[in-house]
């Protein structure tokens, strides 16, 4: 199998989908890779999503369906298979996949996503989108007057303990270390705030619960002391790991691993944009994934028409 | 009348409206001021938003609705009222109504968009939405395999005319002048395609049609002929301008009017922040918007905790 396009995307979470949806209206001879038969990528596995300007409430499964219609009644093509690798043949782009077949294209957006870092502790899966989350900013109004815990001790961490702090009538902070590692501004103002309480040199063993999340167990690891915190929901910021191993000879990535690219989704090399999670970007969201795919296909069509000097 | 909010947010386009729903999320205490008590802005006026990732051919004006609902039902507050001042107090912002009250706020979001520049011949308003347009991204799409035109020179111009191109049997490019404004390699990629007629020298006179469009009157200004162009849609690439006119000596504007601001949506002036097309960026579609939204109001989270050191 040898086929060549204009465009092929990789990964059909919000980003690679909206970039299917323009690059359809652009009438670009286009391939959608997806890793799993499933669209949607991150929102899979979200009960609600609530922040996607329009659509109120709507359950991330049935938001990714919705993407996916949107993309084939344009007439998206989609195939599933695993990529293992993408090499750079200046006008070509050629793009290995698992089963030995190839497939080449003028312009690839790699939009693969990034997953959260897992904790590993009993109770975590199990209760994944049922109290334990990733992402304050996307579930963390579902928490209420209710008590919270957030595990980490980086900016990421600390910010949603502040935004949780708003909401919830009490949040915990477990932290493995005995200072936070985010920015002191933000240190300084979480530990003003009179419903956050730190747990220091603490890590998380277990999430508790019937249905849904009832507790927390956490244990000192100085003292060995053991406590069981009465929590609703636990936020979970270890640190996310965007899916970019295959790229790294192909495109710079940041110090974390993420591809660089600004809201022009053009990635160091001509030819090779990302889109969504997987590029340097300030807030990661439904709606900023999906507005990538429109300015990535945007790019596309400038390259494929301009060549490699809109690139730089 | 003098209240005081975390923020205010200034239009209720796409971008404002996103900004609410973020904004309300955050539980920051928030005042949503729109001039007209309908909210939706350039959408409004558009028949069809088919590129809008999740709701596939939708109506501009309910999709404006569902956006305001989804505001309104995490209890977002709306005011109707035109703005006629923003100063800049340092730690509050002081926004001027025409009625003579005035608002304060310790953070602002300017999301008064843009509006194209409108040529001012008979029959363009008419058919506005109906066959005339001002966007070939947004709107090309309906006239797939249709003959149209499209009026202008610069760079916008010339890729919509080679967008257009792709899907229709064939475009006319009328321009007032004997060469495009538009940069070179684009210009020649334009003049190379086959469908693709350049009415050098001309000017439109007229739309007409019945219920649509179905001609376009041009005029050689060189020769005086007039002719009859048959067309089923005519595109007006001839500018666009923000609504900045207020907000000048507060914040840095681009040469063309637009509010200087990245996709962290910070303008230069610290707490002041500019959402969707009213800033500078490469694209500015109703997806796009939403996502600012979201950026501004993450950005405003973090100058709100973290103070003018956040917006460097």
């Amino acid at each position: 199998m040898h086929m060549n396009y204009d465009l092929v995307i990789i990964g059909s979470g919000p980003a690679g989908l909206s970039a299917a949806v323009y690059a359809q209206r652009a009438c670009l001879n286009t391939l959608i890779i997806e890793k799993t038969g499933v669209s949607g990528g991150q929102i899979l596995t979200t009960e609600e999503v609530d922040n996607y300007p329009g659509m109120p409430g709507i359950g991330g499964f049935d938001l990714g369906m919705k993407m996916r219609e949107h993309a084939d009644q344009l007439g998206g093509r989609f195939v599933t298979g695993e990529v293992v690798g993408l090499t750079d043949h200046g006008e070509l782009k050629e793009v290995s996949m698992a089963d030995g077949s190839t497939i080449t294209a003028r312009a690839i957006i790699i939009a693969t996503g990034a997953s959260h870092r897992k904790l590993g502790i009993p109770g975590e899966q199990t209760f994944a989108g049922a109290g334990v989350s990733y992402c304050a900013t996307c579930d963390g109004a579902f928490f209420r007057n209710k008590t919270t815990a957030v595990i980490g001790g980086g900016d990421v961490a600390v910010e949603d303990a502040i935004f949780l702090a708003r909401l919830c009538q009490k949040v915990y902070v477990i932290h493995r270390r005995d200072s936070f590692r985010a920015a002191k501004v933000l240190s300084d103002r979480l530990l003003s705030l009179e419903n956050v309480e730190v747990l220091w040199n603490s890590v998380p063993l277990e999430v508790t619960g019937e249905g849904s999340v009832s507790g927390l167990r956490v244990q000192n690891k100085l003292t060995r002391d053991e406590r069981l915190l009465d929590v609703s929901g636990v936020f979970i910021a270890v640190g996310m790991e965007p899916d970019t191993a295959l790229y790294k000879g192909l495109v710079k990535l940041d110090p974390t691993g993420y591809i660089i690219a600004d809201e022009t989704c053009r990635a160091t090399t001509p030819g090779i944009f990302a889109a969504g999670d997987v590029r340097t970007k300030p807030l990661r969201q439904v709606v900023c994934a999906a507005s990538d795919g429109a300015n990535a296909v945007y790019s596309v069509q400038r390259y494929l028409e301009e060549g490699p000097q809109s690139h730089a």
